[in-house]
């Protein structure tokens, strides 16, 4: 296996976007591959992750992308996970150039939701849940991980200043970055006062719909010999599954697959949790964040409900969780989800996060969830 | 790179489908586990292709597929290439095996489009084309087939039999298939009597939509020690693009992502065309089938177009194609199809093909293509 590297990472600024998904991921993707300092025609494969391509009547868009950036014999291939569909095609790209089948490798997550109402996108996104069990008979998102804070909550005494602690965290992070959708901090009073949406979980609880793009480019080893900025090792790249249907599970309390991928993640990066400076996780709600230090190994059960009250969780604390701002305050264009966490740890590593910089960052963990953890991946990323 | 493996192969019956694409996926991908021989934990991973599962309201199916057959924490990914969807997981798969990052794999290729009306179908599956400049004005892909086979036409003199024979050789050959859509044969003069779809192209030069599941295991050489038939080798596994819209193509006599798939698909296997006793290649359209053998470089441009009225692609001609019917009658289950082409090579191959059976093949070629032509995969597949 080879080593393999990010060579590029950036994304557009999430939120509402006037652009259709094919427009923003060719943009980002070709500022990613200016970026790496290759010819366009040095990647072997583009790896596309784009879940709700289907509302702007667009499927199979890698090639329309390719042919953007001006290579249309390239292949492309979409890949779908969910809300982890592009940490999945960072993934493929990953086996496709340590294995030595490509030299270097686009990634590209792109989404575009917010011409759709709310109710439409809770419905579509509900669809990665398990439908006939789930959806349709009322589950949608925010009431599936509500069942997990409820269950949490039962099992350890969690206040509802913990859940807010995560949200108030996780904007004042997003305030700092000019890549977030919500750049605005929020108080404590704002949290608590904010509308419930499903019991234990309030509006502030809740990450919004956003539109974004993110792009990466995965290279072997030195075959990108002039990337603007410095490369990034991947240590790490491991997915797991899960049971879908919360209904099915032994237990409320974690999600089985970021278990398995970050056990997996550790043994392939011969590296334990201590070894990791700051971490991007999938925090869709506060709940998931603290259920993902957790199931990483950061913390033990029941552990991660006052880290962020705190402090150890914020940018400058002992672990930094987040510093972007999170699915919470980033936003969550879904498809660049993922991407966009490596983004993060690529501009941090680089010193380009500017005030929201976390200092001393050798290693940095990113973490993705499709669904309530039916797919996670875990990536970990080291300075050379 | 290891050498890699088909270890087993098996269909339901095209055709509509009263089961979800869940439950005919986990169906199909149980029994091709249990044809391998291999304990489903010895599964690294799961490659998914299903195009349409939005009309399910079923996203991100695979972890419940994984769920069924009893590997819930097994990774699964969904992979997107339009009507090249299955074939693109195949080649993810391989990728996967043969460098080393898992030993077997398995690939499952499902659709479920006949509980929609037509226009419905017709109208999702034309979402493959470039949307605002194709479809958005009325383009749907028997029109942007049409144009492919009008411009043949107006380049080479090409008398309505020509296509017919296509569609009558290739009902013949699903007459024979167990697994086929349509099981059953028609003559020249149904062909020349049926209605006028999109000029030149009749009613019977046009594949159905259909339902349809297909799995595939594949595995590194000797990695499934007790299959129940004789493993494949995968000699070449190749994947191309090109611009999707054919307005901004410099030609339409003939899809150039066929083109650069197969020129890397037999530099792959170090093999010419002249070694490939049979074809499975992608005929959505008859004028489909004729591109693609001359685009593979088994005819002459303008040399494939009396191939099937002088014999010459029969199940017992020089070169047999398509023996399973085809999409044409065998039918084309989008995410299933690509998979399914494999499936015939492997019965073929085995001897499991029956009536339908073409004697005297070591090696044979599946040619899968994603709108018209946008994507490509070209797999060659030999006996051990």
């Amino acid at each position: 296996m080879r080593e393999t590297w990010v060579v590029a990472a950036t994304s557009n600024r999430f939120g509402r976007s006037t652009e259709s998904a094919r427009e923003s991921a060719t943009r980002v993707a070709r500022e990613a591959i200016e970026q790496s300092g290759l010819d366009p025609k040095a990647i072997g494969q583009t790896f596309v992750a784009n879940c709700l391509g289907f509302a702007e009547h667009q499927a199979h868009v890698g090639p329309l992308i390719n042919n953007g950036l001006g290579i249309p014999d390239v292949p492309s291939v979409t890949v779908e996970s969910a809300c982890s569909s592009s940490s999945a095609a960072l993934h493929e790209a990953f086996v496709h150039v340590a294995g030595g089948f490509v030299d270097a490798a686009l990634v590209v997550g792109v989404e575009r939701v917010m011409q759709m109402d709310s109710l439409k996108a809770t419905s579509y996104f509900a669809d990665a849940a398990d439908y006939p069990f789930e959806t349709r008979n009322g589950a949608t998102f925010p009431g599936l991980y509500a069942t997990l804070a409820a269950a949490y909550a039962a099992k350890y005494p969690t206040r509802p200043e913990m859940f807010g602690a995560v949200a108030v965290k996780n904007h004042a992070n997003a305030a700092r970055n000019p890549h977030a959708h919500f750049q605005k901090e929020i108080s404590m009073e704002t949290y608590l006062s904010s509308p419930m949406i499903a019991s234990p979980l309030r509006l502030y609880d809740c990450c919004p719909f956003s539109d974004g793009a993110a792009a990466l480019v995965i290279a072997a080893k030195e075959a990108s010999p002039r990337p603007r900025h410095e490369p990034l090792v991947v240590r790490a790249s491991a997915r797991a599954g899960a049971v879908t249907a919360l209904q099915d599970r032994p237990t409320l309390l974690g999600l089985p697959s970021t278990r398995v991928a970050a056990e997996k993640a550790f043994r392939q990066a011969r590296l334990e949790p201590r070894a990791i400076d700051f971490l991007e996780v999938h925090d869709c709600f506060t709940i998931a964040e603290m259920l993902a230090l957790e199931d990483l190994g950061f913390f033990p059960p029941g552990g991660a409900k006052d880290a962020a009250l705190e402090g150890v969780t914020q940018r400058d604390g002992k672990l930094p969780v987040n510093p972007s701002g999170g699915l919470k305050a980033k936003g969550h264009p879904v498809g660049a989800t993922g991407a966009g966490q490596v983004v993060e740890i690529f501009e941090q590593m680089n010193g380009l996060a500017g005030t929201r910089g976390v200092p001393h960052a050798e290693t940095a963990l990113a973490h993705n969830v499709g669904a309530t953890g039916g797919s996670c991946s875990v990536h970990i990323l080291s300075r050379r």
